[in-house]
């Protein structure tokens, strides 16, 4: 990217990772000038090589937890041209592990947020859109999970601190912020596969092909979107929404596959004939999730459908990651 | 306190404070053994020293926020005793201060949460009370604040913390705790006071006797809380309670009363005569929630009610207050 002051630079927070990678695609295709920060624990730059229209891409590899890391990395941007705009999508994505570490969750998603709000304010960056999740809302039972519905009570650290990360914005649009939205996704499938079931399933078969681990008795039933949508539902949203603060739901219009399917159909695909082996109980792990009815309402008025529903999600994202492992 | 690993101990955190020092002296009165930890930026030994029943209670001075303070403090205490609940009181109480320095309330109402949490892991203590605040539930207009209400945008980095800190406590009843009672505050008055709008405008005629200059227009109306009434409620639904994580709104069953007449009786009180010079607009500072409507229909169906309204706190706590500032 050329010095030039007249640029106008979308930053992806954690644009090495993949959503964020994708997102960069997307972006770029848009003809906007992208710059990407990323630590690289989850991220690579490998995932930003698969696509050539991202040759040239400023990518800076620098933690946005650390203070001054975000402002350095916000500073080498800024000599760019003018950031206008933040995609914050740097987190930590594996929830059994901030179970485990509370530390995880609040360093890799809410003090990035905490740091990223801070160098904004110094840059005068007014515009962000945020990674946040369906886990904010917690075990709600069986009611629907609308955008404006409480108590929330996150049961993992993971869901806690997308929280705590979705109230810093929403306290820095009263000090500062023009433009906070609050992307709440869903269980996104697709590749570059960082983690998630399905790679998690490929992971076990290649240890054992003989036998396939499923935590939980495999009625988990969940809803998936592919990544490619997701990005589709967020640009789409970025340029509709005039709210000051906004949440929006994105995520399948179904109401999602059970795990069982899900295992059956890797196992036909990585290792036909192996063994499926459930667990006990409705619940993956600690933190789980087990069903949730996502309403996605608020989205689908603003004309948003997915292109695939949960099903087919699945079916394309095993294929995709089956290729990106080598299958 | 003597050493005996069969008392049963209720620790404090930030029991040197305003609230915390009025709640030592309830559990006390009750037969509970207390320990206090407090790291003495707002609260006071003196305060504790106004209680001659307090008299004996341990103090330990210590920052929560620090994890090795923290952990020493937990294991000072676990020698005295068995500690079997936690009253989290510790936090910053200046929100514009928190505004002005997101990492004040990170520090001192976060991260004071988020290690108490892990240290109550560490000794197995099961049971925590929160002071948490109506600031979570942000500007929602005319609508009425139930403990269900969304969304839930806080407009200080005050609510924003004390909402990260309701998700970190929530996260963590899915792995360990047994009961987590979220109090959301209101404006609480009384004494020892050590801030607060009565406090503010003492503070402000102390320097000009003759002029009181007011923040905003003096029609923002709030609903205040004597703090007696509010160590009452805490303790009738600590006694009630049987649900793992639960809010629960404390507050007045009236509508407020307007800044205005607080100025109003104050400086009758401490400098009569004395202008009132009100400022513009309906907002006292960025971050400050104008009007609300607090839902306590939950605490009144336990049988609480608040011996004093709005209005009668006020004129307690200005008496309360002028003897504490020797008038």
């Amino acid at each position: 990217m050329q010095n030039n002051s007249n640029t106008s630079i979308s930053l992806i927070a954690g644009g090495a990772g993949f959503i964020g990678s994708n997102l960069a695609s997307a972006l770029v295709a848009r003809g906007r000038s992208v710059a990407i920060v990323d630590n690289l624990s989850n991220g690579r730059r490998a995932y930003l090589d698969r696509d050539p229209s991202l040759v040239g891409v400023t990518v800076i590899e620098a933690n946005l937890a650390v203070r001054n890391e975000c402002r350095a990395a916000f500073d080498t941007i800024a000599a760019l041209g003018t950031i206008d705009e933040v995609w914050h999508m740097a987190a930590n994505s594996d929830i059994p592990a901030g179970v485990d570490d509370p530390d995880i969750d609040h360093r890799d998603t809410f003090l990035t947020t905490f740091e990223i709000v801070r160098a904004m304010a110094d840059h005068g960056v007014k515009r962000i859109h945020f990674a946040s999740s369906s886990a904010i809302y917690g075990d709600l039972g069986s009611r629907s999970l609308h955008e404006n519905i409480g108590p929330l009570f996150p049961i993992s650290n993971y869901g806690a601190m997308k929280l705590a990360s979705e109230a810093q914005l929403s306290a820095a649009a009263e000090k500062g912020l023009d433009r906070v939205i609050l992307f709440r996704f869903p269980n996104v499938v697709g590749v570059p596969a960082t983690h998630g079931v399905i790679l998690d399933f490929v992971n076990k078969l290649a240890k054992d092909p003989s036998c396939l681990d499923v935590l939980g008795d495999g009625s988990q039933q969940k809803a998936y979107l592919h990544v490619s949508d997701l990005i589709d539902a967020m640009l789409l949203v970025a340029d509709q929404e005039s709210e000051k603060v906004t949440a929006v739901n994105i995520g399948p219009v179904d109401e999602g596959v059970p795990v069982r399917s899900i295992a059956e159909q890797v196992v036909s695909r990585f290792s036909p004939g192996a063994r499926i082996a459930f667990g006990v109980g409705n619940k993956g792990w600690v933190g789980d999730v087990p069903k949730f009815v996502y309403a996605t309402d608020r989205i689908q008025a603003m004309g948003w459908r997915p292109v695939l529903g949960s099903g087919d999600a699945i079916v394309r994202a095993i294929d995709e990651i089956a290729r990106q492992q080598g299958f």
